[in-house]
């Protein structure tokens, strides 16, 4: 058998910073303000910390927003909320103190999934960029089920609402 | 002044898993097991934490094959090794006591920054994937800077390696 | 040479919980909700992640009561606020979505060194109790330095507050 | 009803650094190559990484000394190991690249308790201390369930090898 060389595959374009007067008028968001804990030795959000903070982002927007119980959904309902892909955007560095605002998009409904696009903000000035494709399982089996119907009623009402 | 309607980027295509025979004889791999600590409540590895783990292992690429000190970067010479883009998907979840290797291939070396591959495989299945942007920046002025010299030749040697 | 055989130092004695109705009515007093990303496999807060939001506690105490800028005192004054010891005790896990207070009460100012008592409560129930000295160091030689006067006048204000 | 005034329980005393040389020939250790990731802005391992690192050592010693499977224990026997008290000394700060072992003691058996001195050693000197009650516990009631006897036997025998 011949092997066939490794290649890589193509890589995708750089998204352009967006400045926050385009998100639409009815676009959630959080604040937090960068802490100590968050940085590394070079003075800097940690790259983890960022997906942590965007992984919070999210679990506000359902608790806040959405007004779904993330945590019930997992604990009582088994239902795991992980991730199966997550582009991230880093623009410009975030340092200890800076409130950074995050605002939570969503661009696509699937049947057991869902995308979001996730803007990082320090003052008006985007500073991080985040597609998620949320994926809900089975706790149990850690295979895709559907959307549970008041979860996918939630994202379709603030779909809408941001158009 | 009118504003235009926002409109999302247009997504990438997932890429497919690969088998571990076709990564090139001279790719460089590091073991992980996965902790206690790197699980969340569903009982799998924490999405931030899989991007530490990710961290980690460019960490051991350079002190274990590049023979660079990341730390005397950072700390001595005040560079900074931080990520433009991060773009990771997972194919599987990773539980605790997973025995998971790393293999780090780099994509392509440019003035400032570097393209990595990672692939991150249980026994022969991949289960995540990660294209890493890494940027050299001056800690001081968080601006990109040339690839230190030794760095650079290090990186090329190493990509000539897998060919 | 003989080497004397090895001995455990006396253990101390485990504090009785406290109901907060005992707190000094100054006590200056930080909420907190448990994090999905706070849990551990057995979906309560994992220790070490107790200890972090314990440190966050003092950081919003300089910040927030003390008016002291914790992030400058690091950065621009290069002096660390690291601990000399930390000890903790659990009376009763925290499960997410939890809503805990963390209350800062100073017990010792030295010259170099301040003794904090933290109380972590779930509505009138503490659930875990962390006594930390805190140490001001040169982050150039981490040598102990006395602790500036603007964060010890502030300090000393507050202790008296609570009497 | 007159609430009393609130008081300081008294404080312990510091315990002296120790030399390797007086740990028990038997005592069990494993090593850790201070990361990155373990660092805060201070350049130093940030406190909560630190008991990270603690309990990252405690899972390694049942893995790889005591033969028992901490992550089977969890998963399949729903038994938490979580700690009543963690008592840490920091003598000295942790860098990036140290080479760090962790030896692990154990000062007392009980019934659902366990008590173990963790002493971190860089080359010959004692950096850090930490004493630790952990819990043997149901993780459906969260209430504290006696020792299972394969644990316990090979608690004794560590124990009693280290005398």
């Amino acid at each position: 058998m011949t092997v066939p060389k490794f290649s890589f595959p193509p890589g995708r374009e750089r998204p352009l910073q967006i400045h926050p007067r385009y998100f639409p008028d009815a676009a959630w968001a959080t604040m937090r303000t960068v802490r100590f804990s968050d940085c590394d030795p070079a003075g800097i959000v940690y790259t983890p910390r960022f997906i942590d903070m965007v992984n919070g982002a999210i679990e506000d927007f359902f608790l806040q927003r959405l007004r779904v119980d993330y945590h019930a959904l997992l604990v009582k309902h088994q239902i795991g909320l992980g991730y199966k892909s997550v582009d991230t955007d880093f623009f410009l560095p975030a340092l200890m103190g800076d409130r950074l605002s995050f605002t939570v998009l969503v661009e696509h409904i699937g049947r057991t999934s869902v995308i979001y696009s996730l803007h990082c903000v320090r003052e008006t000035t985007e500073i991080m960029r985040c597609r998620l494709v949320q994926v809900t399982t089975s706790l149990n089996t850690h295979v895709p089920i559907n959307i549970p119907t008041p979860l996918k009623d939630a994202l379709v009402a603030y779909k809408e609402s941001c158009k």
